[in-house]
């Protein structure tokens, strides 16, 4: 099957030289002795006779602090200058980076972003990625040497240091792998991949070989705090093959691809939780066009970002009943906020419930299978959690529940959907 | 007098705005509150009308602590790649000062080396500034604009980061006030000026008002600490007027400039000394063409620093005393080469003498003042201290005595020639 992965993430058509990025997170470069362990990684693949691109973020509690410091510094906070403070643990971790690499008999450099370069535009601390030059680095890896690039930085058009936001470096890694057409982006961190529901809570949870873009992207809350909405889409866009790995086991972690990369496709492949969740209905709310874009106007203009929108139909033609999610810091701003305009919108009263969790089953497998949702709604009544609003996408039905039931609904969904090890 | 300067340092003929140069090291930038503290220098600067570049440098520590994890990746040190590493702590402590003008309500950006850009010659880790263009930032300054450069750090025609050795940051704001044909460069840093002898040692030590770049050099034990001899000397070159002075007391500091800038000459202006010297005499050198060569050439093999060197006319035609003087910490390494070198050198014996210090009496008005000596002889003999070697040059008399005189031949000096507090 072209295309197809291997069990270590190369296409099963090329046995021979690969290009790999590897991308190594701030705790996986946290100091000089992690840095070196980290070295250690890219030799491997350089003996394996592959080229290789790093990554690094900066040094773990770097950043933050740096940040801490342009904070201080007073209310005014120009962009510009807080990408040239925040910018350079990335630089020297990449320099340290090329001199452990070195000192392993590997030839290597550095390379900053303005060095490349790696083109933004010019929204200082959240840029994006407009292009990047790859001649220098493509003639320097043919002959055998690794580059080494800071994450997070680029240059803007105003010839002006930028960076990418948050988890800027998984970007920086996936930018290049897309540009560079890199046969594998491996982002090394802390966890040693994506698991089929939170760990921590169900002891059963199986970490995946496999997860498509859409799958990840569905399951912020498996994989928000290893890689980014904005990464994935990147890589999904550009094509790009991620792993999610350990810096700190050996073991191969969980790789994110394409639909078609996958031969057996899972029905479910996880089971997700967002918490801190608050649901507002709106009673009698009048039924009439327009009316959503006033309930929902007011609350973006606050900045108070909803989740799932829900709106059944019109019992007598007249008013309906509509609800959504905020997040749990947002509830107070959203009920203010509503209230001031419930003339101009036009309902009877709010209710708003605080401690909720979102539960979501997730799999691209679901589009061809029906049922998914009812094994769902069955598992959940069987242990009595009463449901309190349910949506539906392509590939994930969410169902919102007192927080409380959290731990049980993730654990009875996990083996309703056969995804408990032992079933492996 | 055209060229002189008034009490605050600025040519008499200008009372108009003046371009300046402020250097802030590494104790006057060593937080987020000492930054803050800086900026208020600048901003009177600007409040009084003039063009301000700023220079910084890294943290206090900061810099060591970058030095430390280069080290510590292992032998394999590419100087390229520790530029790229230990160039980072000025490049933040840029932004951030960047950032402390802004909330002062100054208008102020930050100027890497490399986007300014400052040209370097390619020998990284201690390059040489080949020339800098000042048009970028001149446009600027002429609107108003604070311009922040890190310290340090240039660019090489490699298009790498370069750093400039120790006491970088000097180097930077001594050679941009040349370009930018400045008329001051100021050098905050932790002690208020440049003294007439070590106040720790002589209470009545006076701080100068003014010192020549000629003093300022041969001057090194007193003001080594504060500025090195690499920034007197393109200070020097370029004609530039430093001042050196405190960042946590208002007063003026010490002026260095060149002699003609300096009215009232005095005849000596300071008495420095310098610790640990040792002092090595073969006795019996044959007195034939080519024997210091034979002597200096297995020393500088060996890195041994030689400082002084007295040789007397031979006695009796064949043979000769030489007498030199090295660091204490060489002179083990010294006598041992010599030992080894006895009979190709042909001398007698060797005689070695540690614990002793050379005491200097600095002053471009010696020139012309005959005496000068015969004051230091005498007020040293007055105190029943032995002299053991005496050189001159044009502007210094420097003589080696014992380690245990120190205190007591500095204070008789400095009363000597007039220099305490009380006389002035």
């Amino acid at each position: 099957m072209p295309g197809a992965l291997d069990i270590a993430g190369n296409r099963l058509e090329s046995d021979d030289m690969a290009l790999i990025i590897q991308k190594f997170g701030g705790t996986s470069v946290a100091d000089v002795d992690r840095i070196k362990q980290a070295a250690f990684r890219t030799q491997a693949e350089v003996n394996a006779g592959h080229q290789v691109v790093v990554v690094v973020s900066a040094m773990a509690g770097v950043t933050n602090a740096l940040v801490e410091y342009t904070d201080q510094m007073g209310a005014l906070a120009d962009a510009r200058e807080y990408d040239v403070v925040v910018s350079s643990g990335e630089q020297s971790n990449a320099g340290l980076m090329a001199l452990a690499l070195q000192n392993l008999g590997i030839q290597a450099r550095s390379w900053l972003g303005w060095q490349i370069p790696i083109w933004t535009d010019n929204v200082h601390g959240k840029a994006r990625i407009s292009g990047i030059n790859t001649e220098n680095i493509v003639s320097r890896l043919e002959v055998g040497e690794v580059a080494v690039v800071p994450g997070f930085q680029g240059m803007g058009t105003n010839n002006r240091l930028t960076t990418l936001g948050r988890g800027g470096s998984d970007l920086t890694a996936v930018a290049l792998a897309g540009a560079l057409r890199a046969d594998r982006c491996d982002i090394y961190t802390d966890v040693d991949g994506i698991y089929t529901s939170d760990p921590r809570i169900v002891t059963r949870a199986r970490k995946m070989d496999r997860i498509t873009y859409e799958e990840m992207l569905e399951m912020a809350s498996l994989g928000a705090k290893v890689l980014q909405t904005r990464s994935v889409e990147l890589a999904m866009n550009q094509n790009v093959r991620l792993q999610v790995r350990s810096s700190f086991v050996e073991d191969l972690g969980t790789f994110v691809v394409s639909e078609e990369e996958i031969m057996e496709q899972q029905i479910v492949s996880g089971i997700s939780h967002s918490r801190d969740e608050a649901k507002v209905t709106l009673l009698q709310v009048s039924d009439r066009p327009g009316v959503a874009a006033g309930i929902f106007g007011p609350l973006a203009e606050s900045s108070v970002n909803v989740d799932m929108i829900v709106q059944n139909v019109s019992e007598d033609g007249k008013t309906t009943d509509l609800t959504f999610t905020v997040g749990q810091s947002e509830l107070e701003t959203a009920v203010t906020v509503l209230r001031e305009k419930q003339s101009d919108i036009g309902f009877g009263d709010i209710v708003a419930d605080a401690n909720l969790v979102k539960v979501s089953v997730v799999g691209v497998g679901m589009r061809s299978h029906a049922g998914v949702a009812q094994t769902m709604f069955t598992a959940l009544a069987e242990k009595g959690i009463n449901i309190k609003v349910i949506t539906t996408s392509e590939i994930k039905v969410s169902v919102l529940i007192d927080a409380e039931y959290t731990e049980l609904a993730l654990r009875a969904l996990h083996t309703a959907y056969g995804l408990d090890e032992d079933n492996d």
